[in-house]
């Protein structure tokens, strides 16, 4: 089944395009947390992987039967070396296990030879004797920076239809402008890169009428995002920065059709860090991060709602 | 000291500009190295791992004092999972103990916070007590993709002046054109990124004279790499597709000065699988490939220092 079909399907469970994103930074994780494990390890990279290990399951618990999707950020994870693989590993598939999808926040993109090695890093073939070992860092999605243009991403594609990719088209972060914004013959490059992807994600449109190729369109432009609906009509966005990046609900919704499809609208900080804000600090406390990160998503996708039927 | 300064007191000292790239393609090695490993793990993942390994080890020992540089692609090594990572940990540091310096060559770019995650995986703060713990993935210098724009590049530069980034202005691939190429008054967008280079390299120029910001010009394209070098008169260039992907030595040296300073050259499958190709099977055999490996290095530096010669 296409990953626009298996996605679409589970959004509507859900009733809520609500992804969160696992970004886990060491310094907003509940210091007494980090300090048990610390202490229980002896060992600061070891404390970290542990801290960070249990944050995200405790959380998993509390969210997996309330969102279709989550987002793991590859870097948070990285940066503890192979240890840290293993422990995202242990992530997605406590993830995949209660019945989430996965996108692999990992911004890969390279050559033909070596995005098909990527390719091999989180997608299993249609096929699975064509796989010597099962991929390692399985997810349902990946992200794909488009600057080497088609040959970073045909290679996901070739896969599996099962699996999809979600193209950086607008990226909400403060120099997105460098380059995305840039004049070309009266369109910006980002608007040639979404032409490309409605291309590229063509052939592989699901039953629900959404195409596998997804874009990645921050929320902290909605105008933009209404264009960029217009030139991509069937491809799903993935829209980061809702919430800590400055995005409102309205902006987030703002390519997503009233009931919910279209699209899955991230927040990362907000969720998993509610613990320390208002008014999540005094009713959950430090060790209730994980009610408070369910109480804030529950308040995302309520607000996430309203905002789709003001549509 | 500098980053640029390190790799252009190595380039004197070896007298070359080539870098190998460690692309290390299962089905090119040597088959009955492979086969090798297989039956003494019984295991295809371990198998595949520990094949690479020795492939990369042996070849590092014949090449190590005949190259300043080595540019381990992070794919091939992901693909194996964690357990591939540690055999990359393992070769970076067998490389860095052989004196060579390492680009990873992981063409990470994210936003801020993600990419100063990245940059922790990477790089090591000039003042050790800021890191909890050792990168775990120690390189010298790391390739950053631009289209997230100066978020992406700075947290690479804020760790350690000994530490610097390859930025990909123009690569060497098929699909290159797609976005690279794209007009923007009169410009192209590879100028435009070759602008901000030469901007985010402005404040880190080596007393060699060259920055530790450098930049990806594929050899595929000699005239655009002139046209690049006027741009960027103070970058160091990394020049991939020297060889397998079809570019000339004279190609190659086009914007290198005429001692051989202000870039290297890569050649990655062309000098790792000579083995394969005449004349070098004949005379090695499959098991001598690490011979055909430093015959290949060899007539690599032979064939750039001609070059170097007619400019």
């Amino acid at each position: 089944m296409e990953f626009s079909d298996r996605l679409h399907r589970l959004v509507s469970q859900r009733g809520t395009p609500l992804c969160v994103g696992f970004d886990p930074h060491i310094n907003l994780l509940p210091p007494a947390l980090v300090r048990r494990h610390l202490d229980k390890t002896g060992h600061p990279l070891h404390g970290h992987i542990a801290a960070v290990t249990e944050f995200l399951i405790r959380i998993l618990d509390r969210i997996a039967g309330r969102i279709p999707i989550v987002k793991p950020q590859w870097a948070f994870f990285e940066q503890f070396g192979p240890e840290g693989m293993v422990a995202l590993q242990s992530i997605c598939s406590e993830a995949r296990d209660r019945g989430l999808l996965v996108i692999a926040d990992a911004k890969r993109g390279d050559i033909g030879s070596t995005a098909a090695a990527y390719a091999n890093a989180f997608f299993a073939s249609a096929d699975p004797a064509e796989d010597a070992y099962s991929p390692p860092f399985l997810a349902d999605a990946v992200t794909v920076n488009p600057y080497l243009g088609w040959d970073a991403v045909s290679p996901f594609l070739a896969k599996n239809i099962q699996h999809g990719v979600f193209v950086l088209v607008r990226t909400s972060n403060p120099s997105g402008d460098d380059f995305q914004n840039l004049s070309v013959d009266g369109d910006r490059v980002q608007d040639r890169v979404a032409d490309a992807v409605r291309e590229w994600g063509a052939g592989r449109i699901g039953e629900c009428g959404w195409s596998s190729v997804g874009a990645v369109v921050g929320a902290t432009y909605p105008e933009e995002a209404e264009r960029l609906r217009d030139r991509m009509p069937l491809t799903p966005f993935l829209i980061p920065g809702f919430g800590a990046q400055g995005g409102s609900a309205d902006s987030a919704v703002k390519a997503l059709n009233r009931d919910g499809s279209g699209g899955n609208v991230n927040s990362s900080r907000d969720i998993l860090f509610a613990y320390r804000k208002a008014p999540y600090t005094r009713q959950f406390g430090e060790d209730g991060f994980d009610r408070a990160a369910e109480a804030a998503c529950l308040d995302a996708i309520h607000r996430l709602g309203e905002a789709l039927h003001r549509k």
